[in-house]
């Protein structure tokens, strides 16, 4: 059986939502950039078949659903210039914490900055390796750590750092977690395609201009150490998600501050992988319920 | 269609997992006791129902399952008198983190302790309300938040405060997210019999001795207002477990400082729903994978 290339989740052109291999159109390695698929049909995590049905893609969805992601992991401060311009010593072990699975979205869509989010200052991007887990992982070691991986997706860590940081008790959950707030995508790229996810280029633009360049060989605990030490006393299950941490550039390491706005277009890119953009839209006042 | 009182997972003698509506039997409501329970079929958060099949429980297991769990999400310093044993100030918004849903284990599981968790000292309970979110939740108002909780458990936060405080970069997740580090249960109590989670009396007790007591009125942030608060800009799911801060009286609290040792016994209970009663277990060496 022949497993997946590049895996994406798609709404097609019939109206059904489907996973897929995703066909790359020649001259780019950008999965944003894909109009076909070959339908995958079975369970992604386990028995599945590449199909010979090819569908046409219409929008580009989460690689993975709501039911098939587990647990969503995020690394803090794991790139050595990030942790300098945030004024935070290099950490001795990798920082963790987590984001609810309502905070992952597709590679376009709307970034929502509801009313909580509108308090206070501080909406920022961060460009992020992710890691998808493709089998349980307990006590493994950095050798073998990589036979793990499903693949490798880019996403965004957005972030408040005036909730994260002066409103959470120095707990980051709250200011990270919102709706929306991990667009990821915009497909998965196996781990038989990228075999070093360690060296490559990452970046962010921000409504055209870069703002965050930098290289997945910069981060102080790579792919492999990071799964190994997550692994550790703690069961990790296919489906979840490991966002790797960022490198310099992000708004609050600016000076001045550079915040995204209502309206800003961020762009998040990964090579080999291809890049997420996503409007950020501030939300109008709602009733509570 | 009625709807179940006291919700248990269970292992029965017939050799079956099953849902129920536990039977209580005369003289105590300490769900830990029950040996009978009606049998539920269906899907819990949508439409099921309760049979007049009774089955024979052998084992309570978590009350819910793995795929039927969400986010874990916890509060910290929520109680008055525990913020100040840990010489934090009392905060101002809810302080949130997150567990991941493999920290999850039933009332009667073992606390295994794994290599890494045995660095460094700190081991630690926590006796806390959990609160079981029943329908989705997103910008509730903290009058009608109650309407969105499928029941209340026991549950215990363990925490190893090295690598919690010391070691995790100042987040929490890695000290308090270990396999089996968030027993619950003994089973889920309706809100429609809680009508007032917030008037509950709440306890550890250690190898027999009890070193928590408190009630849930102590809380800074209320029930109703946990889940106000953290819908805001977020959707909480059915599924979803928030557990809700603990109370004075843990073992970082005292001098001298109380840590949990190998084969100690940890019992959590709450008025009106019961206790879980878990062991510690030192992990011996494994090789890694």
């Amino acid at each position: 059986m022949s497993s997946f290339s590049r895996l994406v989740r798609f709404l097609a052109k019939d109206g059904q939502i489907y996973y897929g291999d995703a066909i790359l159109p020649s001259g780019t390695d950008d999965i944003a950039q894909v109009t076909q698929a070959r339908v995958i049909q079975g369970d992604i995590f386990g028995q599945y078949r590449i199909t010979e049905q090819i569908a046409e893609v219409k929008l580009l969805l989460a690689p993975l659903s709501r039911q098939d992601i587990g647990t969503v992991r995020c690394l803090g401060l794991n790139y050595e210039q990030h942790a300098k311009e945030s004024n935070l010593p290099i950490p001795k072990y990798p920082v963790l914490f987590f984001k609810p699975v309502t905070s992952i979205a597709g590679p376009t869509d709307d970034i929502p900055v509801s009313e909580i989010a509108q308090e206070g200052e501080g909406l920022d991007y961060e460009c992020e390796l992710v890691i998808v887990v493709g089998k349980e992982a307990k006590n493994v070691s950095e050798s073998r750590a990589l036979e793990y991986v499903f693949g490798y997706a880019i996403g965004n860590d957005v972030s408040h750092r005036d909730w994260q940081i002066k409103r959470g008790g120095g707990q980051w959950g709250l200011g990270k977690g919102f709706d929306g707030w991990a667009p990821f995508g915009p497909g998965i790229v196996s781990s038989k395609i990228i075999t070093d996810p360690n060296a490559l280029n990452i970046s962010t633009t921000l409504n055209g201009k870069q703002v965050q360049s930098s290289s997945t060989k910069d981060m102080i605990f790579g792919v492999a150490k990071t799964i190994a030490f997550l692994s550790q006393g703690t069961t990790l299950l296919p489906g979840d998600l490991i966002f790797t941490g960022t490198p310099q550039g992000v708004g609050m390491g600016r000076k001045p501050n550079l915040w995204l706005k209502d309206g800003d277009n961020v762009e998040v890119a990964l090579e080999g992988v291809g890049s997420c953009t996503n409007r950020v839209v501030f939300e109008k006042p709602v009733p509570k319920l």
